[in-house]
Order: structure tokens, then sequence, then C-alpha cells
């Protein structure tokens, strides 16, 4: 064995436990890193009495005492709580190196930290704080690094791509599935996180950072949620020739990036449209590489504890041979990219009504998406009673403009025949 | 900038070329790396004057004198070459890091060049050697370090993917797309190395050796190719629900591990069914992160090359802060997992026999799979004159040992009813 790195544990839930696992059962691969060793020397939890602990390990309530045990130079910080940013920032300043799985405090305070990481030759570790097990970090950070990234379609939250998934298997409309997936537990008791979109937006800002040298925070970053998606519109989308996804998006484009989340559809054949249930998959294109796809779990106990003892690996290795910070690399300077606003984007949208069966109606609507500029590619009406006498009105556009597409949205929202908000799903080419 | 490490480039063809150019374009996120510079100082080809070589680098065809230039402290291998063992050898007997494209030289030689490489303290990388832009060796190595892996089903080869997905959109037999894949590049003129599973059996080599500490070669691994692989074979599984495969597949069990490439029927709806023309892809189940799916391409000269670069730029910020080499989990010692022979394996199989249509044939043939206790689960006989009066036989079994069905195989051949040789497909559930 070689030197010994002591390890401080923040947190010791369910993550936590894993972490434990992990190092207590030393698979094969981790034995045979002979020139580094872990070593748990002090946990802290939110109420030491509710914890039996780890053998020989001491606990505290106290994470500061983690902190600044002198026994400690890696921080392993999986407490999910709310003091998470001030004990990642502290162990940093005293140069401690800190692993975290918490991608709401890198969303919103990564430059930062990162900075300070910098400052004080210590490393920022963060594997687990994006699709779980799946070794997207490094692999952009170092498997792509020779890449210039051109753009970057995630399926980066479990709860929503089940919840999407069982609509499109027929087993219930949003809110019956949501209802299940809370049930089992797929879904946290309060969801709006995850149903939100905001969930994504965090690891969309931390990937953005890293793919495109981007700054921007989970509130630059344009953000809709899969509340509204119909079962009626995941059926048309499948007629199509289309699923829908809730994507997480990063994109070089002329003017900056375009960074958004929301629900799109994707064309059925896509390596995306087929990603099921919980998983998570991230589609990435580099300037050499071309098109890559890694899939996995995004969440869950050991698929995160396996990415944060990867992640404990790495820097023990790196610390007993004598290296110091690796941080450089998310660093962006005065070359940060600026995110293209949400109404400056070009795509192709799917546009559905619900309509009175009248004479005329189409053509107010035709008229409103000629006044803005908006070429029609496609349009389906069916002769099917939706709610009460009103018909659902199904318009596939040619590129348009979003300004323009949100503008036509208000006029037709507007009209007296058109029952119920207009729903208007961004289509990807992918 | 900090530290310059030395490079010499042995090879300036295709990958050496794309080499070149990415580290000459240097995208953003190399220019990041503050901490180190690659510098090349020196550079080997076959025929120095036949290359216009690079501005200010020596141009040598004589690849000895750059392993020896003391201004070089990185050999970067990319000549697929014969001599390619021998200076990977004596680069890293004289302490230097090495980075390598080389699969072949790995399989044979992975046992003795990583075993040298920890002796001298020096490193030795090759992410490039399998499955080409797709960062599978550091993603085993390093992101599913804290995982004992149970199965790892690799498309490891671009060319015969390619083959067997245009075969199954109807655009020809065997010999006609392997013709049109020669005319447009994708196979080469002595296209062996491919279509006989050789080169995918290469790659398994390197990847059991981390997976599962195997030290078997490429001649240890059983290996068929796609020769015989029938248009109505790909029909068949298609009505069956499967897609065929060539796979590359290593396996934890009881007795040791699984390793063999050979043709596969994959079910429709897996990943790995969907992954077309010249794609790789490599399907990972690990203890603590369950599925994961690393997608991409496996082939090409700027996808090889990213791969080069990215361990270049690795290897050089290891040195540059100093740290040793980090070749330890490479070695495989006592601990090495023995290969379970071909005939040992457990599989459900797909058999496709061309008999006369006579009665007394069905009779004769499942006699024969009663005798070697062979279950059957389904069977066709479709009313389809294949060549000159006989009919296709199809038979999908239960779970069976290869050994009985070889045995089987055997004795249904020597019937005389019996026309052409029986076609056995292993079935693979994902």
């Amino acid at each position: 064995m070689g030197t010994a790195i002591g390890v401080g544990l923040i947190g010791l839930g369910t993550v936590g436990s894993g972490v434990v696992r992990l190092l207590q059962e030393e698979p094969s691969s981790l034995q045979r890193r002979k020139h580094m060793e872990l070593a748990l020397r002090h946990i802290a939890v939110r109420d030491p009495s509710k914890h039996k602990g780890v053998a020989g390990v001491p606990l505290t309530g106290d994470a500061m005492a983690v902190i600044d045990d002198p026994q400690v130079q890696m921080v392993v910080e999986v407490s999910g709580a709310d003091g998470a940013y001030e004990w990642i920032r502290t162990a940093l300043e005293k140069g401690k190196d800190v692993v975290t799985a918490n991608k709401a405090v890198l969303a919103a305070h990564g430059d930062e930290l990162f900075n300070l990481a910098l400052e004080r030759d210590a490393d920022l570790m963060f594997e687990a704080s994006v699709a779980g097990g799946i070794p997207i970090i490094r692999s952009l950070r170092n498997g792509l690094v020779a890449n210039r990234l051109e753009s970057l379609y995630g399926i980066l939250n479990g709860t929503t791509n089940y919840i999407l998934t069982q609509m499109s298997r027929g087993a219930g409309d949003y809110a019956e599935i949501l209802r299940i997936a809370q049930e089992k537990g797929y879904a946290e008791p309060d969801p709006t996180m995850d149903v939100s979109g905001q969930d994504a937006a965090h690891k969309l800002a931390i990937l953005a950072r890293i793919a495109f040298h981007s700054t921007a925070t989970a509130e630059d970053i344009f953000c809709q949620g899969i509340e509204n998606i119909g079962l009626y519109d995941i059926e048309q989308a499948r007629e199509l020739g289309y699923a829908i996804k809730l994507l997480a998006i990063a994109k070089h484009t002329q003017g900056g990036i375009e960074a958004r989340v929301h629900p799109a559809m994707v064309p059925a054949a896509s390596l995306l449209a087929n990603i099921h249930d919980e998983f998570n998959a991230i589609e990435v294109d580099g300037s050499a590489v071309d098109t890559q796809v890694f899939y996995g779990k995004g969440a869950g106990q050991m698929p995160t504890a396996s990415a944060v003892v990867a992640d404990m690996v790495e820097l023990a290795e790196r610390k007993c041979s004598g290296a110091g910070s690796a941080i450089g690399d998310m660093i962006v300077g005065e070359e940060a990219t600026s995110i293209v606003p949400i109404h400056g984007i070009e795509l192709r949208y799917y546009l559905r009504l619900l309509v009175l069966d009248r004479p005329g109606v189409l053509e107010q609507v035709a008229r409103i998406l000629a006044v803005e500029g908006i070429s029609i590619s496609s349009m389906i009406q069916l002769e099917r009673d939706f709610q009460g006498g009103s018909v659902p009105l199904v318009f596939v556009t040619h590129e348009a403009r979003e300004a323009a597409m949100q503008k036509a949205v208000a006029a037709i929202d507007a009209l007296d025949s058109v029952k119920d908000e207009a729903r208007l799903i961004r289509m990807e080419n992918l």
C-alpha cells in the first residue's frame, strides 16, 4: 500500500452510505490501485444519535469539525443539506480537496468555487453531480479534450423520462403516472424540481461550463417542464415519427451558445428517442469524434456512489503521486461565452390547438402564422371530438424564430374559436 | 504556459497527421490546459522523402532515433508498422512514456509491456486502440473503478457492423455489400482481419484485461466472423424480434470468464441492435452502476487522433505536475482470471438448416437434438423453395451447452437429407 489519504465524509444518507459500502466492499479494480489508499477518518451527519456510523470512525453532528480535522485531506460532501455550499467553500479555503455530488451548489456557485480551488491549489471533483454513474464529466474534461464541442443533448432527469416513457406506453396521463411514480418512490413527494426541468437545468449549467466555457447558472437557462404534455401530443408525435423527451440542450451557434431545457420532439429512430424509463443519456457532437452517446442510470444510491468513489480514487492517486490541483480547465476567464436569449433561437415547431369545429377557424389561425412569417410544413385535422365539441388542429412548421412563434401563439390564444392554450413543442433534428 | 513535454511521433500517416492537426488547431479545451504544453520534437516515418513533415520538426526514417532523442519524453506510436512492438518496448525500457493506437501489439504483448512500464516508472496509454474516439478505456479504468464488472458486450468493428446493417436494409448479400464497402473505402482490400472477427478479438483482449483481469491474448479468444451470415438469417432474426450483430463479449461466470467474438442475435429493442453502419458501442454492466452504454465512431482519422491526443494531454498533465506512472491497475498478477472454453458456455441458439422437402427429415433432426438434450423453444418451417428443392428449417433452442450444440450440428450435417452446412447463431439476452 502507498500513502493513505484521510477522508472526511459529510452526509451518511443514501449516497453517503453507498460510498461507505463501496469502500468497504473494495472491488478488485479498487484493490489494484496499490499506490493509494483511502482512509475514512471522520464523518458528519445531521443527527449523530440517529446513525450507527462506521466502526472506528468518529461521528459528529458538526460538518465544520470534519473540515477542520487535520487528519482529513479530502472532504466528500454528499449531504444534500443547505450548508453544502459553505462547507465546500470552507474546505477549499483550507486547501483541502473536495468531492461533491451537489449539482445545485455547483450550478449556482461554480465560478467562485472553481476559482477558489485553483487559488488554493486544491481540487474540486463532481462526477456524481450530473447523470449519476455515467462518467460524463471526465469524458468531456479528458476523453474529448482535443475536440471543439458543437452540441450537447441530454436526457438528464430520470423522473421525467420515466413519466414520459410510461405516458408513451399508454399507462396513463401525466397526473396518473406522476402519482404512481410517487407511490413507487420514483418521484419526490414534491416533484417540482424534476418535472419543471430545474434539476436538468442545474446539470446543464455544469455541462455547459465544461463543453462551452459558459458561466451561466441554472437561472440563466430557459427552462420549461413536462407538466403540460398531453397524451394526445405524444400520440401525434408518434404518428409524425417522433418521441417527446425532456431535453437539456447546449449548442454552439454564431451568436453565442444556446442553453435550454424543455420537452422536445426527437426522431423516433434516434438513440435519444429510445432511452426509456429512468435512464439518462447524453449525446455530444465533437469536432474530431463526431457523435457520441453516453447512457446509463442517472440517479440512485449505487450509481451515484460509484461516481463519488471514482472521483475519490482519481484524486487520491494524483495526490499520492505528488500532483497538484487539476482544476485549471474548469476556470472560465474572459473567453466566457454568452447565452443566446430563447426568443432568438430558430427551430421547427409542433403547434397543437383545440378549436371549435366551425367554418373560418383554420383561416384565422393560418393568417396569424402568415403574418409572423411562419411557414407550415404539415397540418393535421382529424375528425375527432376532443373535449366538448372542440377538435384538435396540429401544425408542424418549417424553421421559425421562437420570437415569432411566441407572438403567433399569443394571438392564436386570444381567438374566440380557440379553446384551451395552444401547445408548442420544439422539434430537434438529432 | 507550464513545462513543455517533448513528444516524438512515430508515424505520420492517417492517424499521425490527424494528431498533428489537432495539436496545431488547439481547440480552446486544449488551450485551457495551462499547466502543460506538448512540444512536438521529432517525427519518424517509413520514407522521409515522401512526407513534407511538420515545419520546424526534424523528420527521420529511423524510429529508434526518435526514441533515443533526449528531447523526447513521450513517444507517440501511431505507425501501424511491424516495428511497433519493438519501438514501444524500447521506449518503455528507456523510461519514456508511450501513447499508442496499436491494438495488435497490446493484445499480444500487453502483459509484458504493462509490467515493463511499471518497472521503469513509465506510462503506456492506449485509448485509441479500442473503439476509436469513444473514451471507453478511461471510463473503465477510472470512471467505473468502484464497480465489479459483470459483463461487457461490444460492437467493436465498424466494417462488419456496416456490412450487417446494409444487409439488414436489403442492400445486398454479404459478398455484394463487401464489394461496395471496399469500393467506398469502408473495407480494406484484404478484409480478413475485420470480417473474421480478429480485429474485434484484439480489442476484446484489451478490454478484458481492464474489466476482468484477464491476460488472454486475441488467440485465446473464440472467434467467428460474419462471412457465413445469409440474408435469410437476417430476415428470420427480424421475424423472431432480433437483429444480428458481430459482438465481442466478455462476461464474468462461476467458472472463469467468457471471452468470445461471433455473430449474435440480440433483441431488436435493445440499444446494441440499434447501432447502425460504422458506429461502435460498448454495453457494460457494473455492480454499482448497472447498465451503461458508450457509443460513437470506432475508427477513422479524427476520432482516432482525438483519443491519441486525449492520452497525450492526460499524460503531460500528470508528468508536468510531477506524478509518476499510473499503470498499476493494468498489472494482472496471480489473480488472473481464466477463460472458459467455448464448449462450456450455455446459451440459446438459432439453428438454420436447409433440408430436402421429404417425409422423415424433421424427425431425424429432432431425434439428434433430443439425444444431445437440446430442448426446442420454437420451430419455423415455411413453404419456401430456397435452393433447388430444399426448404429452410429454423429452430430456436432453450438454453443449451455449446458442446451439445456442436455435436448435434455435426450429426445433422452428416444427414443425407440436409443440404449445405447448418448455420448456428448464438442468442444473447441484452
